[in-house]
């Protein structure tokens, strides 16, 4: 998941989430007709068909089994190496052999960022090595690395208040973790921030609420007319053990070394996968997830799982051969971890289709045993996928919450298309997020049946159903019934 | 917390515990003299003052602070490093500068064996870096790594089962995690098995419950007459990759570099500091914990706090100016995680004083929240320390669990010393014990402060108390009554 304007986004939906939470508790009586909650109802069998082939039928297990494979085969998928185009052609080959139609890749120009080796190493007032991960986008050091004393500070505010220090500094960030919308903004500006008080690189305490010695990566982004300084993450162990000997008034020296290194840019697609519709194939429900990761741990969690879960949807659907009225489609966006390239690249070029997305799904912040959805859209939106949240029950009391969470999707929400995600017990995502440890471990059979289950059941009803969602939050309740 | 030739006695540990426990359950009532329980009640008020001065008082926070102090300054303190010796020295000095008696360093011979640079790579089914910590003791490989074919086993049973397949093989532990006691025998004598039946070289699966990609290291022995192959721990990560690779059909080839090495025997120091008894001084309890630790993470949970936990129990009984009758000892054994060498050293050089010993304790499990004391003694011991707990109550609902779990203090406990060591939520103990993850995260100030007050209260009241506790858990339940 990538974080990093998104979080003042994230601000203004939370904002507009609180007035639609009260909304949901408040208003809890929706006005839909006797004929449209008939309809939805109706669908009570073929949910409970899906949920039973996923849940205990020939579909258990494989969401799981299937992303295994994915994830075991090809590991991470960075941005810009073979091995995610290979994974691309991986999944455009499986889709055909699936029988998914409008089985292609459309060609997106992606950045190249290459980590190279890097090391930070403690050398006053003790040796240590520092373990760390450079962050998407930091420009490296020169090969002999930047040797500097270190200032340690806990905020912004601190790094302002002794702004006369900074100069040839080495800035380390020891910020508490917050939450991670809050507190990604260390990753996210840290090293302009520390660049426009003459800092020669920065070291930020990694963005999670535990660690077991683990750094954690990202992207960062350089302001305008900024000095660019080599940015990484430490662990929260060594940005405490540096607060500390600071605290004590020692003198902390480090040696960081980054071979990281921006290239041209070049070429990777997104992948996209249909069930077409029977009657209105134009207009579409679409299902997502981003099928890069990180150049670290197997991208199994972000968002190999999310992409799996969507695929699965899809593949669960034509296995049970049905088929609704409008399309379904299946994307796995490329390139969303160096700043949803490959989304936005597609949603820009393909606004003249907007008026005909019917609701645009993804799954890219955890496939924990899920809740519900959470979802971004008006009243009758609302309403439509309480009572489609019934026909969920046998997967246990799944409710909604809004606003949806997704970050390539994010666009189309913004131009008020309804949307949704999964709504997972997603404690410890922040734990694996972005390291070595995102790997099949944090993933659970169980949860993605479940996950897969869901997906498929909502885009399968919203695709198939009578009437048009709304578009717009501000338009009016009124549905367009669809030929 | 060295765990090898340890479980089996553990095992036998338990079955007395079963025996004890159900004891415990089944005798609620104590025989004591009125008298004695009246003495043993009439502590309450040195007790609370010693809670007191630790939970809210002068010494509130100080044992956490001591420790960061300590483990920031020197990090990993391993057998045969001259930063032992100076973090030795360091306790010596600071022992003597804070008033303690009889403060000296027992030399003791100890192993070296050096880890050099170590690396695993996966080279087929695809290229992957396998993050590992070689285990004490083991042979290096040489220079050019070994490089064989895998074999995956889940457990002994398999290994055995597919003999055939091992020779000339890496074979890879990927045993699922039981509980530490019984899952460390695949470290322990995984190597020597596997080389009975030919193989190069082993990676065993880290002993643990949780892994954020976190390899564990510990100690490990070779049989007799079995060719000493190198053996590393991986991660559960990688383990179970490795798994479902082999599970796959798919074959796996690893490249193993370690350049671990034994050298020639060094010297270390026990580190002993006193508060000499005021009227039986010869008479002794003992408190402990040990100051070396692995050569990764800070040693701070593994022993570094279980160390500063006994020694700031003296410190601050000399701080409160209390002086038991009997002498309360502090010492920090050296050399334990390659084998309990300073303690088992220690006791076979003081066997003449093992009648003057009235009770002994370790903390090396970990300084979580208290729930009370572990002991092993006979039903009179139980009862003592079941009315001292009594006086422990300002720290909550302290209770008693046999038996007593420490290490360096095993071989006093076989020879029916009657020994107690900290009863703590310990849950996540094995998440930090071995890695580069045993740092002063691990660790809570206000747990560390009660578990000095624990210590400190428990020592004081056995050291003073009018009574010798019986040894042997067979001896009559007759007190000695001290001079």
């Amino acid at each position: 998941m990538w974080c990093i304007k998104k979080f003042i986004f994230v601000w203004l939906l939370c904002f507009r989430s609180l007035i639609m939470s009260s909304d949901i508790k408040s208003e809890q009586t929706c006005h839909l007709s006797n004929t449209l909650i008939e309809e939805i109802d109706s669908y009570a069998p073929i949910v409970q068909r899906i949920i039973n082939e996923t849940i205990q039928g020939s579909f258990k297990g494989n969401t799981w089994q299937d992303l295994a494979i994915f994830v075991d085969k090809f590991g991470p998928r960075f941005t810009g190496t073979q091995v995610l185009e290979d994974a691309i052609d991986y999944v455009l080959n499986k889709s055909i052999s699936f029988g998914l139609e409008n089985v292609h890749g459309e060609p997106v120009t992606v950045p190249r960022w290459v980590r190279g080796s890097e090391s930070a190493t403690l050398l006053q007032p003790r040796h240590k090595d520092l373990a760390l991960l450079g962050l998407g986008y930091s420009v490296g050091t020169p090969e002999e690395g930047i040797t500097a004393n270190a200032v340690v500070v806990n905020s912004f505010k601190e790094l302002k208040k002794r702004a006369k220090e900074i100069p040839g500094k080495i800035v380390v960030y020891n910020e508490k973790f917050i939450s991670y919308g809050e507190t990604v903004e260390y990753r996210s500006s840290g090293a302009t921030r520390a660049a426009e008080l003459g800092a020669m690189a920065v070291l930020i305490r990694s963005v999670t609420p535990f660690s077991l010695y683990t750094p954690h990566t990202g992207m960062m982004s350089y302001g305008e007319n900024v000095t660019k300084i080599p940015a990484a993450c430490i662990t929260i162990e060594d940005a405490t053990l540096l607060q500390r000997m600071s605290d004590r008034g020692e003198t902390i020296v480090i040696n960081l070394k980054m071979q990281a290194r921006r290239y041209p840019d070049t070429q990777s697609r997104n992948v996209i996968a249909d069930i077409t519709g029977s009657s209105i194939p134009e207009k579409t429900v679409v299902v997502s997830g981003h099928i890069d990761s990180w150049d670290v741990g197997q991208g199994a969690m972000d968002d190999g799982a999310g992409s799996f879960v969507s695929w699965n949807a899809l593949k669960l659907l034509k296995h049970l051969g049905i088929r609704a009225r409008r399309t379904i489609r299946m994307i796995m966006w490329t390139s969303e971890e160096l700043g949803i390239i490959g989304a936005n690249y597609y949603i820009q070029n393909h606004t003249l289709e907007n008026k005909n997305l019917q609701f645009v799904m993804e799954s890219d912040t955890g496939t924990f045993i899920p809740q519900g959805l959470k979802f971004s859209g008006n009243k009758l939106v609302e309403c439509i996928l309480q009572r489609i949240m019934l026909l969920l029950a046998p997967l246990g009391n799944m409710k909604l919450d809004s606003p949806c969470d997704g970050p390539d999707i994010e666009s189309w929400i913004n131009a008020g298309i309804p949307g949704g995600s999964l709504w997972t017990r997603d404690e410890k995502y922040f734990y694996y997020h972005h390291t070595n440890a995102d790997t099949m471990l944090a993933e659970n059979p169980k949860a993605l049946d479940m996950n897969t289950a869901i997906f498929a059941a909502v885009s399968f009803v919203l695709a198939d159903i009578s009437v048009d969602l709304p578009h717009n939050y501000t338009s009016e309740n009124v549905f367009i019934k669809s030929p």
